[in-house]
């Protein structure tokens, strides 16, 4: 299984709690295989969406190298798209991770980045025309859960990062632990990444 | 529907990551029905259980009036049933509050204030055991994916919050308005507070 992955959420102003907050509550079911840290502009409190707050551990300028980098979307996606600090952090940060993740409308800011050109990707179906424009030369999926192209793994809305990070689990750690993890948020898991009712009752498909 | 209503969460060290920030997120798609705030033992950074850190708001006394007060569970609560100033603090809250909610082992904190004595409730079903020893005087409800007992709302463990946090926004604001929320959390809410596979999957049923 080798050793203990690093793995760091992207912060900025407006962040969606959840699309943070569900994938480090089963990343970090296993502390002996993911260690957690969160990143922004600068260390220190950054508020969300929804207004609480979480604190950032690093600034991107001290932050130590990503074994995983997690990007979440929110309302503030609309700001950080013409971000160019946030942008230039996910350039470097993904050149050096194995696995660049991000949920609902943070793939609009990997696109941005010119990370996901000529690559499947998906996000939040909801915002999902604004999201297209960001990036014309990703292959956008309409329907899917998560979408996974090489080192890239990007998920629908919201909740959907849960399942996408059990998903990333089972890859990483074997099926069975994936398994546990999920019993122990008391959580079905939707493991099938095809499986998205969502782009229907919003009229993509 | 009336006024908007303060939903303030107490933070501790070592609080559950999801149990937080699952109910957030659905209380949080309603901002002018919904005020959150969250209050811990003094303002600032508050680490969880899981590592990454939220921000405490308010300390115990200089929090405004709680509407509705969530406590959140996660392995901190180990010490925090011993800690008289948050046990106090749940108390003349919960005296104000019109709903007094818990997430997981949360409610052997409500349990240790003693609100919970002769209601029905329920707890996290892996620390089923840990959590009755806390209230001898409580019902503890084995199988359910929530109970909710006059202002008392207490749910299973980790992402039962979400189910019930949409449960209790059905309640306050109509069935329509929950349905939205869940389906603008990309979520397939499970809206059957019976429907609990967790008790069997741990032995207490």
């Amino acid at each position: 299984m080798g050793d203990q992955r690093r793995l760091g959420v992207v912060l900025f102003p407006r962040f969606e709690l959840l699309d943070v907050f569900g994938p480090l509550e089963a990343f970090g079911m296993l502390p002996d295989r993911f260690e957690l840290l969160m990143v922004a502009a600068a260390r220190g409190a950054v508020p969300s969406a929804q207004g609480p707050g979480a604190v950032a551990d690093f600034g991107f300028n001290e932050c130590p190298p990503l074994d995983l980098v997690l990007v979440p979307g929110g309302i503030g996606t609309r700001a950080e798209v013409k971000n160019e600090a946030l942008l230039d952090f996910l350039k470097r940060s993904a050149d050096h991770a194995t696995r660049v993740i991000s949920v609902c409308t943070g793939s609009a800011l990997l696109a941005r980045a010119g990370l996901l050109d000529g690559k499947r990707a998906t996000s939040n179906k909801r915002a999902f025309k604004w999201v297209v424009e960001q990036g014309p030369a990703v292959n956008w999926v309409k329907q899917a859960r998560w979408v996974e192209d090489g080192k890239f793994i990007t998920s629908a809305g919201v909740s959907a990062g849960i399942d996408m990070a059990l998903a990333i689990i089972a890859r990483l750690e074997g099926r069975e632990t994936a398994d546990k993890v999920a019993a122990a948020m008391e959580y079905r898991w939707h493991d099938d990444p095809a499986d998205d009712p969502f782009a229907k009752l919003n009229g993509l498909v």
